[in-house]
């Protein structure tokens, strides 16, 4: 699991934002290469193929969020079992374990949070307040994010 | 080859940084999980296992840097060849195409440069100016660092 650093990061230059909506950062559910947990491995491994992701999040079939799989997890397991991949691919994606499942954040979380999230994680899984994954929201998203604030900083500043 | 976003970013509550060493934020080379390029895939495998990393930089052995591979160009290549890992594992890493080599930057780039590169790529792989690896600037590093110059600007306005 992973251990957040406690220890809040007040930025006040954002916190007139700071109840702004995350869900603006989020990349939605329906443009997320996921894995459904009752996948084979090699139904996973087609479905990150193209992605080109090193992990990916993990859903339920009824929406909600389980966990984070990399492509290093199913190599690993692979390669243990001694199997190749034609023979390995016709086992459950549930018998991998994970090597860190990405902590969720609720959707109605805060920016402050969601850059803490940031400099401990490369993607935060988004979920609503049943639980079920909305999307993700990437670090480079964030990144990407506090580039335009300080820009926009900087032009209101010069006006 | 990542093409870049040629757009610069301007930031002006950062340009009085703006010739600040980038080196600042390096972790040097031998703080980083890298491969030789005469590397089989065994002691490829062997080198990143711990590290965690879904990419490192490969480097020759008299020091330059070569390029970027993921654990997924590994493992589509040991799916592809048909054959299991204690096999795959003798073949030469050179074998082994790269997706995406990460695009380097030079120790005198300036931080627009470095905010530009971190948006398009997870770690940017630093040369001197003989193209020797020195090491690498991750993105969260950078993440890290504007959060602390937005913490740092809004000290200095409250003081």
């Amino acid at each position: 699991m992973v251990s957040l650093n406690r220890e809040r990061i007040h930025i006040p230059d954002v916190e007139k934002g700071i109840d702004m909506n995350i869900l603006l950062f989020l990349t939605p559910k329906k443009e997320v290469t996921l894995l459904y947990e009752d996948y084979t491995i090699g139904q996973a491994l087609r479905a990150i193929e193209n992605g080109g992701h090193p992990a990916v999040p993990i859903i339920r079939r009824s929406g909600e969020y389980v966990g984070t799989i990399t492509v290093g997890d199913l190599m690993w397991y692979v390669r243990e079992s001694g199997l190749n991949f034609a023979e390995a691919e016709k086992l459950p994606l549930r018998n991998v374990p994970h090597s860190r499942d990405n902590q969720p954040l609720l959707a109605s979380t805060d920016l402050t949070e969601l850059l803490e999230n940031s400099m401990v994680q490369n993607f935060a899984p988004v979920v609503d307040d049943r639980g079920m994954f909305i999307g993700i929201i990437t670090r480079k998203r964030v990144l990407s994010h506090l580039c335009q604030e300080m820009k926009l900083q900087a032009f209101l500043k010069r006006a």
